[in-house]
Parts: structure tokens; C-alpha cells; sequence
């Protein structure tokens, strides 16, 4: 079974860091697959990607050895099997809020007799190796998306699910259900303080703590805190960004 | 008959600029198309578009006011009819060499009696108005990529050819035709002599003059050498640059 | 915030005509939007569409004024957050039949503190405009479909929900629901009967009423009878009709 | 109304022999329907299939009298309607466990006043016919797959639910359910001993039973025993079978 | 080997009418294929359609018993082989303006001796049948676009190519050649002598005579003259034309 | 830069199995490159494939070591182009028939100063590593299929341009040109013939012999009469040969 060296990282205290496919070329795919990073997540919840594609951008990753995982649209069991017959190596799970949602996710991801996965993982045996059946438990991860109000409060029992490896914080929907705007550029200090709660509630589940956040400097400051999960910016702001910062560099009216 | 902004510019002798899609996102098309550009340009040499994915790509572009063009692989006249049809407002032509080929490619651009454009524009009605007839010609812009010796030598010849809006130099390619590698940070001293002999060349046939290059520095400096149609990087560029240079600067390991 | 025109035409009395896609061709979707209806509907419901294709044919229409609205195939939270995302300005509702139900589609669609949406809206944000956030809640459209005999019977309970803004009656399932077929070219009385208690319905609610047709016949008469959120056939029925009716006027033997 | 073939058959007693795609190719799905299979069915649980490729699968097999089916990927009442809308003329159902369950799903694919199912079948009656509505409840083949433990245990109650033409055992699945490994090349006795119990549970209730297998001696063996309602292996074991055979006969070191 | 019916009926002296196909929807197309029309094109030369969607638009097609053809873009034998190696029963040449290129055409569209198509039709033998290198000669139509002032000159040479079984006039691209605008109502009376002189050249070499027109009026005064090959308008003016009468006739402002 | 392991077989003098797509399934390409063939190529020329769906198949097949190719359609310079733009690592190249035909060839496949190949190849650098400018000579194959009359009388001059690496030999259209029916079991004297002549004249230019076949009995065959660059089959003929086996082996009628 191929080791999930984005898992690995975790279990041994170190950053797995990561971005995320808002976009759905393979090509930036593979680009971005090539950079190094631990992981990278093609998502199916806020992009312009679908069950349609998602075959095709996971196979762009695995040209490469950085790990591919999916952030599924909701905790539907559609969309966990799915994502890995087709070869994620982990999912990440958004508005996790109790922990019963997370023992119904896990299982939902896990073969008998720890859940009730159905059999038939076309491209999970390919890139995962002929012994997937049994070694498919230990190297999946799953991140649950602490980022609710609700989330925050349920944080312990949330990370204390077996099966959960890391939670992962949605600083934009935090800040929303905590009644602020998303895409600010600090955080309100409620905020910050749930984001606290979230990390220690993970770390007292000996589980790693993980956020999305959008650049290095936020990185290394997260890192330092603690954090181990790092979801850095994605690919359709690195385009945006780059984009505006070049035009509005340039002298256009002559 | 809708105006071709970009093309205005260029006559009225201030830059256009412009950038170009080698990923086949329509969100990415519509993100840079909401930045500012003056025109954008869906490539299909050197890129994972086709036909197939064309006119999402132009659609994407034109739910703004950002002129979509697109660059053919050839020049083979079912890539222009097709790129026109579909509503593009401009073509860039690589690998112009010859006066002949240059009026080849505005003939295959041009109908009755300039050329010998077939009729049936389904995209090209909708987006350029009920006049797109009598008007196609006045707005659509060609663009003739000089990027090879014999182009240079013949600079002056295919500029003269009317219905030729501008040139386009690509660096890379010039290099490599004048026997040197691609991608280097400066060029050559014979490479840049080329430049100056192409944009001289456009500028004696009352011609913009213009260049793919990547940093707003070079823009800047090449606006004020006197070139207009402006190229400044790719999407799959800046998504490449952005991600590397945040993931360098996150310290990894702990 | 962009306005959503055809909202502001149901607030303020007047008839907002549309019509729905049941083909997945963008060309189509760009050149009915450029007749000139006040919206149209993706269809995800009874359609060749999907969410792999659903962005471009947003796009397609975002390329002129008329309104992008989706109509999801069920109330699932997925589909009201990915139709949004991905810049839908309105959902159309299928069969509810309770205010919970109306109340859940609400909250699914709204951000806090009013719902749950998850923030992230890649194009929401590109039609909408940077104020998305603040904005949607007033511009977005929702379009409750009454087709049931239960709906019916709730009809003014569904229509007082807030963020409720039209109700939609889809004939042919009110029809089936009451025991009758569909497609048939007069309605039973029953089923007129119920037509015009749920337009009752939603005027004691302050709300528009609305009704998908075929012909501008019915058009009309729906309108003098107060209905203002009108469906005007669908894509496929046009060009079938419109080809059977022409080739049947052939005379093929001789 | 076209009839239906497969069930047809298992009505008379006799085998209906098929196949399924785990692959997304219209080009084998036409091939496979040229070689005399009853029924074929387009995967959406454990394939490269989405609901964006199905209606161009199910017209491959349409060129042809062989019966399309498709094996949703869960209960959900959005893919019963799709699939059937698409054209599909009967669908294999995952994880059937109790009547409850099978009852709804009935209800999904029914119209009223047997079901709940929402009229507008765009390829429902191109396939069918005019008479779909009043048709599709005779032609329409429902599969329950009896996989899990549970199933095992209420196989009588819901071969018994009217509207459930036949039962399909998934190997796999029911030995892993029962504790074992899938993809072994013998079952074990108590995986035996279920597909016992399911295949008298679907002839007490007058239906017929039917099994996933991939030789046809296993075929045979099961018609033997009673077996009606077979799946002859999937496209991608095909290819992957007569790949690597052809290549390991092959001398290729010299 | 399946008879081509709608070449049939041409060699019969029949009318033999038909629609084109500029949107890509494959639904559209069965609809289409259902209403009973002899044969429809997939146009490749002004549409949103390419050689990646071809396959599945003659799929659509091939449910029904309507004959597929496709029009090509150009005269590239990749095309042709393309198109019919698809399965298509025949191309639609544009632009023929010299025998040499219409014989070039039947050379590419026939295998040796009497051309160099290459052996490898997947769906040619699945929709053709097993006898198709033998027979493929005798069933495949070809139609040659006469559609310039040079095509006009050299008809009757180019319709005694052996293998050319008709002409197709497009009155658009014609008007143009002859300097006028395209889309009118009523056509110029060079124009219509031209389309004289085509049928003529036609007639005079025993080949059946054709023209792309819109209306049934049109079509019957057309099959009164002698035409034989129809051409009844195209998908996306049915709806087009569909939507606008459809709209212009709803009182919207009360 | 990473070496063409199956060009490196071929310079050894050891066969390299490959075996090509004619569908167009990226999970089917990525099954069979897990089954140890040296190459495996994608057919543009007879099968589903097209220029949108190319890179998705080589990802597929670069998530392993089997060397990715592809079979253009034609000589046209934008498919070879592209083809190796999106990664391929060489091209199998149809109907050579004379040195200038391959010369052509080459010198569009190769960078300057051997050829005119235009810089910018997004999945070249991905694949071939950042040295792709000045490796890609070395590693790219360039296969020519000698398969008609006059490829075989010019054989020794086509293989004798410098950059041609092997022949391949398609024995269907070879049997055509010389006047017999394709797919036969038993090849024809004088095929077998022209099949040794081809063979001899790649040996006396230094090349390896190739050609595409069926059977691991006929590939240990052609191998032990000196032929080494074996294309086994395809994907197609394995999945239809397979289920026609197996069904034709269960019985059906009881």
C-alpha cells in the first residue's frame, strides 16, 4: 500500500502543507503537483469543478508523488465514496458540528467492519496498490472542517472520533457564523480565540490542528502556533493576484 | 457593430494590454477578464485548449467589456474561420514569415471581396452586433507573430500587408530560431537587435509594434521603446510563480 | 451589487417572462439571451444539464443582461449552494410542499446570520460584484415550485416564508399530482382550481405569483389573470416544434 | 410503449444476461451493445461515470435493442429521476437493506398515484414513446442489491415490495459485509450460504434473483441454480483481463 | 450493410430532406432524429460542434433510423476520415470550386483502389455492418458545397466526378461571392441564376441537385424546381426564431 | 531529462510492447499502464480520441512509467505539435511514403536548428524535466507507419532520415494498398512480402522494425523474425473480444 506521506507528516508532528484546485485545468494541476507542496485538494464545494472532472485532476496529481485529497461539497456518502473509488487519498469535510457527523463520515469512508463502504474503488487499487482493501483505513485521512459557531463548541468530542486525523479551520465561515465578514484581512478577536479553542480541542484529541490561510507570512505564524494542516491560498487567487499585481504595475496610458 | 477596444487603441497609438490563457478554466477566462486587461487571449499552439473548449473560453471573456482574441496554431484556414465564428474579435497568427502568408491569413479573415470568408457566425452576430457583415472587417484584429529569422528578414513585406493591425514578437521562439535557448532572463544581443528591426518594420508600415514578455518591468520599458500590443504573462504562469514563491517562503520543517 | 432585474420587476407588479434550458448548449443559452427575456433557467431537474456544465451556461447568459437562474433538480443544500456559487442570481424550487421545506431552501440559500451558506462564490462574486456578501441576500431570487396536491394545501404557509419570492407552478405535475396526465392541451378544472388558489396564496403574501406555459396565448391570459413569473416554454420545445412544423409542411413525395 | 426486453425475459422464467460500464467510453458502450446482451448498465457508484456522461452512454446502447439500465450510486431520489429521465429503462439499486428502503425507492420511479416521480422525461420519451407516462410503470426494471448483513436478514420483506422485479447479490460487497475479504476467487461458505437465503427470499416473493459474477462458468452455474438476472462481468475487467494476458505470453526479453 | 435511405431516395428522383445541426446538444439531436426528417448534418464548419463531441451527436442520431452526415470544414482528408470513420454516412463538402478537389474528396472518402482511405472505422462497422470495406463505396454520399463564383463556373465538371452523388447550394456564402450581403429575404436575380446554372450542371451529370434553405415555402418551390437534396433550416434558428415569436407576442408591461 | 525508456529498448534491440486507445477512457489508459507495457500510445487517427481529451489520456498514462505516445491523425505539423506540447513522447506517424514525407516530419517535431518546432510546451517540461529544450531530440520516438505500395518501394529512403526511429507497419491498410480486404487472419503472400521488405530496409538504415498485430502468438512471431517496436492490440478490440467471449460461453435459453 502506498504510504500517505501527507498522513505521515501529521502523525509525526511535522507540516503538511497544502493548496487547493478552485479551478478545474489539469494542466495548473499538474503544475502546481510539481512545486512540492504535501498535498493538494481538488474541490467539489465552492468551484467550478464536479464529479464530472474530478477523475481527471486527481490523475493530473498523481504524476507526481504530492498526495491528493478532495474537499467534498457536503457529508453526503455520494461524494466520500466517490472521491475515493476515484483515488483521493483523503477528503476533507466541511461544517463538521458534532461528533455524530463525524462518526457517520468516517464510516461512510471506511470498509467493514469500522463502516459500511461499499466495495469497487477502480482507481483507489491503482494508485493505492493491490492490498487496498486492508491498508485503505490506515492511509486515508480525513479532515473535518471546524467552522461553525456549533463546530467550535463541539470541537473535543468532534477530534475525538476515531478515524478523524486533523480538523480544518475555515477562517471566512468562522468569521461568518460568528457574525463578521468573510475575506478580512485580520480576523475579528472572537475569531481568533475560536480558531485557539479549535487547535487545542484537536491537540487534546492527539489529533493535528490544521487551517486555511493565504500566505507564507500567515503560514509560518500558524505553523508556530502549532498548526500542522496548512491549506496555503489556491490556485485561482495565486492567478488573480499574480494577474492584478502585473497590470497595475504597468504604464498604460501613453 | 460593437467597437474592438483594443484594436482603438492600437490605432490610437496607446498600449494595449493583454494576457493569455494556456489552462482551459472558463472561471480563470472570467477572474482575468474582470481585471482590466484590454484584450485576452485563448491560445491554442501551445496550450490544453482546442476547439472544444473555445467558446466557453470567449463566453467567459465576454460577460466583460475585455476584448477577446485568440491565438490559432497554424495557419490553417479552419482555425480562423472557427476562432471568428465563435465570436472571437481578433486573431494572433504565429510563424509569419512570407507577404504571402500574411495575405493568406487576412484573406481566410477577410469576406467577399477582401477575402474568402465563408458566412455563418453564430457567436460572431451575437457578440458583434446584426452588422457583423459590413463591420467584421473594420474591427476584427490580426496580429502576425515575427518570431523566426526569416520573419525578421521579411518584417517590413508582411506589415505592408493590409488588414495586418500589428505584430507580435515571441521572444522565446526568436531566440531559439537565431540559435540560442529559450526562457533565458535576458536576451541576447542579436535577439534584441531583432526586436528592434521587427518594431521598426511595423512602425514604417504604420503598424503597432508588439511583444509577449512577463514582468510589468519589461512592459514598461517596451511601452516606452514604443510598442503597443502588450502580452503580459499567462494564467498558468502566474498560478506557477504565485504558488512557488509562497510555498519557498513557508519554513516546513520543525 | 449588480440588481436583479427581473426581481425588481416582480416587486414592482410587472411581468418577468423567462423561459428554461432543458438542452445543454451554451450558443443556445447565449442567443436566447439576447431575445430578450427578463431570465432564464438552467434546468437541472428534467435536463441534459448538470453541475459539470453548469458554469458555462451561467456564463453564456451572463454575456448580456438577462437573469442566470438555475432550477435545481431537489432541494438538497448542494445544489442551492453550488447553482449560487457558481453565479445563478435565483433558484427555482421543485416540489415544496411544506413551509419547512421553504424555510430550509431559504436558509440554505442566505448567508448568516439569516442561513447557513458557506462562503465562497467564485463567480457570485464576479457577477454580483465585491459587495456579494452584503448584497446577495436582497437580490437573489427564490422561486418556490407548488405542484403538488400538499402543496397546494400549504401553498399560504409556503409563500409567507420570508425569502420566498415567487411561487412557480409547473402544470403538468399539478396535473399528475391530481390525478390526471400531463401534457394535455386544457387543464381539468381541478387543476385550474388549484392554479388559482396558490395565485391566491401568494398575493395574501405579498408575493408574485408565478406559472411555466407554452404559448403567448396562455401568456397573456395568465398575466390578466395576475400571474407574473411567467415560463415561457423551453428550448427543446421550440426547436421541436419549430422543425416538426416545418417539415410536415413539405410536400417529400413526388 | 417499446417493451423491455430484459424484464420481459426474467418474467418468462428465462436468463437476462448483461453487462456493466465502469468506464466513461460511448465507443465500447456501443461495441458491448452490439454483442447480444440483454441489458447493460452504466455505472454511477464505482466508476468514472457522472451524471454529466450519462445521457451520451445511454444513447450509445440506444443505437441498438439492447435494454439500458443504470446503477445509481445511492437511493437518493435525484439520481432515481435522472437516470430515468435520461432514458434508462430500469435501475440497480446499491445497499437495499429494508422494505422501507425499497418502498421509497418504488415511490421515486413512480408516478403518481403509485410514487411521487416529477413528469418531464426528455429522453424517458424519445426511448419509450408517446405513451411513456402511462407505460413507463409496466417497462421499468427496479434491481435491489442485496449486499450487507441487514439485507440478508429482510431479503423476504423486500423482494415482496411491490414494483421490485428482481434482486442482484454484489459478491464483494456481501463477503465483506460478513466479515471476509472481497475479490476472492472462491466464497465462503456463509457468503454461499446468503446467496442462498436471497435467492429463495426473491422466488418466495415470485421474483427473480440475480447475481453479479464475471466467467461464464460461474454464469452457467447460477443459471443452474435458479439464478435469472446475471451480470456478466464490466467492460474495464475485460480489457484489463485480455491486456495482461495477451502481454505475459509475450517473450519480450531477447 | 445498412442501406443509405436518404441517398436512396436521391437516386430515386425523391426528395430527400434534411436539417443541420450547429448547436451541440446530443438531445436536440435525437429530438430531432425522432420528428422524421431523411438525414441530418452535424455541421462542422460554422458551430459550436467539433471532432470531440462528433461521436456522441451521431450517436443521437443513430437511435433512430435518419440518416447522419456531417458537414466538414474544410476539404483536410483529416476531417473526412474523421467523420466517417465516426460513423457518419456521408459529408458535405464547402467550397468545391474545381473537379481536382472534388476528386481529391472522393479519394480521401474512399478506400483503395478508387482512394487512399485508411483501414479503422470503429463506428463505421458498428452502424455500417461487418460488410462495410466493400460496401462503404456505395453507401457514403457525398455532397459538394457549389457555393462561389468559381464553383459556378466549373459545376458540371465538378458533378461528374465519379463519386459525387450531389451539389449543395449555400445561397448565403453564394450571395456573398457575387458581391452581395448574405441573410436577405428575397435573393438577387444573378444569384438565383446561378442557382440555376448549378442545378443544371447537376442535372446534366445524372447527380441530384440541393440547396440549405428555411422555410417550407421555400422547400416546395425548391423541390418544384428539381431540387432533390433539402436542406431545411438548422436547430438553432428554430429556436431562435421559436423564442423571438414566441416573446414578441407577450404583453409584458401592465 | 527523463529518458524514453521504450526508445532505449529499441536502440538495445529489445522489443518494446506497447499497445494503443482507440476510446477515449482515462481510466481504461490508466489500467492498462499498470499493466507493464513499454508504451502505449493514443490513436488520433481511427477512434474517439480528439486534441480535447489528449492530455487527460497521458496523464493517465504518466501516473506510471509506461511511456506515453501518440498516433496523429495525419503529417500536419499542429498535431505533432500539440501532441508533443501535452507531454507525448513520441508519435506514431500514418501513410509514409517517402523521405520528404518523413523529413518533413521530423523537422516539425524537432526544435531549431534541426527543424522549426515552436517553443512552449507546458506538459513537455512537466514530463521531460526543466532540460526538455535540449533533451527532447534525444528522447522523443518518432515512429513512421510504412503501409501502402509506395511507402514500401521507398522504404530505405524513409528510413534513413536522421530522426525516424522505427517503422511500424499497419497490416490492415498494407493489405488494402495491395489490393486484399483488411482484417483477414492469414495475410497475403505478397503482404507477408512487402512486411519482410519494410523490415529489411529499416535494418539496412540502422532502425528498429515495428508493427501492430493482435496476438501474443503472432507478437512472439514477428519478434523472432527481428521486429521489436510491437503494438499489441488496443483497448477496444480487448473489451470487445473479451465480452463476446464470455457471453457467447453462458446458456442463455432455459
Amino acid at each position: 500500500m502506498r504510504p500517505n506521506t501527507a498522513k505521515k507528516r501529521l502523525k509525526a508532528g511535522q507540516p503538511a502543507i497544502g493548496s487547493m484546485f478552485t479551478a478545474g485545468s489539469p494542466l495548473i494541476a499538474e503544475i502546481m503537483a510539481n512545486i512540492g507542496f504535501d498535498w493538494l485538494a481538488v474541490d467539489l464545494e465552492h468551484s467550478e469543478n464536479s464529479l464530472a472532472n474530478l477523475q481527471g485532476m486527481l490523475q493530473a496529481i498523481c504524476t507526481t508523488s504530492t498526495i491528493p485529497l478532495v474537499r467534498i461539497p457536503c457529508q453526503d456518502v455520494v461524494f466520500i465514496k466517490r472521491a475515493l473509488d476515484l483515488g483521493a487519498y483523503g477528503i476533507i469535510v466541511p461544517q463538521v458540528e458534532t461528533a455524530e457527523q463525524a462518526e457517520a463520515v468516517v464510516k461512510a469512508a471506511s470498509y467493514p467492519p469500522r463502516g459500511f463502504r461499499s466495495w469497487g474503488a477502480p482507481r483507489g487499487l491503482l494508485y493505492g496498490g493491490s492490498d487496498y482493501f486492508h491498508g485503505a483505513g490506515n492511509e486515508i485521512l480525513i479532515a473535518a472542517m471546524i467552522e461553525t459557531r456549533r463546530g467550535v463548541k463541539n470541537v473535543r468530542e468532534i477530534m475525538s472520533v476515531d478515524g478523524i486525523d486533523t480538523c480544518w479551520i475555515g477562517p471566512n465561515d468562522l468569521s461568518v457564523s460568528l457574525g463578521h465578514s468573510p475575506e478580512v484581512r485580520e480576523l475579528e478577536p472572537d475569531v481568533e480565540e475560536a480558531i485557539e479553542t479549535i487547535k487545542l480541542g484537536a491537540l487534546a484529541a492527539g489529533k493535528a490542528a490544521g487551517i486555511q490561510l493565504y500566505t507564507s507570512e500567515d503560514a509560518n505564524r500558524r505553523i508556530a502556533q502549532g498548526f500542522r494542516f496548512i491549506g496555503l491560498s489556491t490556485d485561482v487567487r495565486y492567478v488573480g493576484e499574480g494577474a492584478r499585481a502585473n497590470l497595475s504595475s504597468v504604464t498604460r496610458e501613453r
